[in-house]
């Protein structure tokens, strides 16, 4: 059995009957629910979400369904002692909607299953539903179901996103072929410098350059706390690219599943990379390892027209599609100024705790 | 990102690039993805699975969308010391399944997100794998994509169906109407009696009437270990029910949620709920509130002709839906064989562990 629909609810009639709380939530189990239920949105495509055994769904007429579920786990995809509450549900929401932005979709609803440990303060579950609320609302994404439980050791949250495409218009990473250019949104490593940093011992208070205290700008912590999945270029890029994929795992490892899928290899330019400039400086490594940038890495056919921007936000050509090579020969390579060419192994970003 | 697709991919990309080894799974990574890409099957409505950021389903025309997730929680919804790899893996499918069931619908395809402990063995991975497959095979419903990860201290599984419905026909909860009679498929309580042995102990061999030994038989433990998803029936039930559930945390409180989202009462026969008889007995109150029966609870109007046998399965009437009383009266009651009514209080099953 599912939850708001029933669980979240039954979740609820158990603190009644039994006097037990699993989610360890000091407030009353209405309130509880009301305040999922508000979060829940609403949304023509659902016709019933939260409240029954299944939600049902009605996506528009002509189009397929994606379906994409991404895990986050404490200690692997977040730490509680680094990430405020709003920026794990941000996250936790963004990374299903990137996945639906990099086949040029639109989402149509989220579920979300979330297992915390008991003694999980409500504060911390309200932080975590405001910043998966926010994010849900700017998209118009409703929460129309999900389940919840406990989990001793750590909170697990599982986020599926349901959303739809024109018929035959999904953007596959298997389409690029020989000769297409490579391109990417935005900036890239500006995540994985974030992550750097919280890895050595996290924010400092520094003097500026007039011996005053500084400390990082929220412009420059917004790529790993809030990234923004690139829905709108995803749409975009309907019809124009050739493949695409967003960018989590890191350039390189990101490109070589797209080599992999579409059985090509691929040159990038390492001059021509759009490296995110932050308080570490721009970083070579971050910009073709780092994860988690959610950006919109694709392809186009060499006669394609690719505006200079998509859905606002600045498009780089950075390399191009190449012939297979032979069994073992290198996926990837990366090109200096001089046009010299070294083989790239994927080098995507492991998540922390490894 | 999402996995088959990518992270179960990408996971194993990580093994070759890193020499660590996410799932502490001994198999080559090559392996380990073509097995799961067996294991995913194919159907036509899946026009692409393992392989991309999401999957891509084209739903029957003329249908809507259902989805469900349920999360299995190691220590709350099974143990491993108590439970088979086989039987968790066809459990967290069949929680799933069942709640297409209970709103009408045909599976589509299945997604899988699951985290477990590092040291977890191939062995047991073969097993849940296999059990999941199974059921998934009968029912030809594809793996269609998910998630993976390490979990610590636990395996955690999260399961999503998704299924369509003909238009307008899916079986809600709200639709039950006073005078409405009360139905159950199969028989309720057989899977609680066998949780009931486990957490008692287990099961010790014992002398049969002749003096030899015995233990419990396959069909006594398989309501537990193997509950059967009832597709069939809940197919067959559009149109002729007003509402439906499945019996997942108990017939008390599943009941109950059909009268507060149909915003009535219920009496239900004492003497006429379909009790199963096991090694236990049979018990009332296991029927009443023991719970992961998974059959089919639903309510027909008056005139309605109900079989007495639905998709292979007995239909037995347990009760009539009342009008709504007043405000803090009973929603459930319990009639004896003299017609006394007494009120039920919904008191359905517990995760054990709590």
């Amino acid at each position: 059995m599912p939850f708001f629909a029933s669980h979240w609810i039954s979740l609820c009639l158990c603190v009644s009957v039994a006097g037990g709380n699993v989610l360890g939530v000091p407030l009353p189990e209405h309130q509880l629910i009301a305040r999922i239920r508000r979060a829940a949105g609403k949304s023509r495509a659902v016709i019933a979400g939260v409240g029954d055994d299944a939600a049902i769904l009605r996506p528009p007429a002509g189009h397929e369904l994606l379906v994409t579920t991404d895990l986050s786990l404490e200690g692997v995809h977040f730490r509680r002692e680094w990430h405020p509450p709003e920026s794990v549900g941000h996250r936790v929401l963004a990374r299903g909607l990137s996945d639906i932005a990099a086949m040029g979709g639109e989402p149509i609803a989220a579920f979300l299953s979330l297992a915390v440990p008991a003694e999980t303060p409500q504060k911390w579950m309200d932080g975590f539903l405001a910043g998966f609320t926010r994010l849900a609302r700017r998209f118009r994404v409703p929460l129309a179901g999900g389940d919840t439980g406990e989990n001793p050791e750590g909170i697990v949250a599982d986020i599926v996103v349901v959303g739809s495409v024109p018929r035959g218009k999904a953007l596959l990473r298997s389409g690029a072929r020989a000769g297409d250019g490579i391109y990417v949104t935005g900036e890239l490593g500006r995540a994985a410098a974030v992550l750097h940093r919280l890895e050595g011992g996290g924010f400092v208070v520094k003097a500026d350059g007039r011996g005053r205290p500084s400390l990082p700008r929220a412009k420059d912590l917004a790529p790993h706390f809030f990234p923004e999945p690139r829905l709108q270029t995803g749409r975009r890029l309907r019809g124009l690219a050739s493949s695409a994929i967003d960018v989590s795992d890191g350039l390189s490892t990101d490109l070589a599943h797209i080599c992999e899928e579409s059985g090509v290899a691929a040159v990038i330019h390492e001059h021509s990379i759009p490296r995110g400039v932050s308080f570490t400086g721009s970083s070579l490594h971050f910009a073709l390892h780092g994860g988690e940038d959610y950006e919109l890495l694709f392809t186009a056919p060499p006669r394609a027209r690719v505006p200079a921007r998509l859905g606002g936000v600045r498009v780089t050509r950075i390399g191009q599609v190449l012939p297979p090579g032979r069994a073992k020969s290198p996926l990837l390579y990366l090109a200096d100024s001089h046009g010299q060419r070294k083989p790239l192994v994927p080098a995507g970003w492991q998540h922390f705790g490894k």
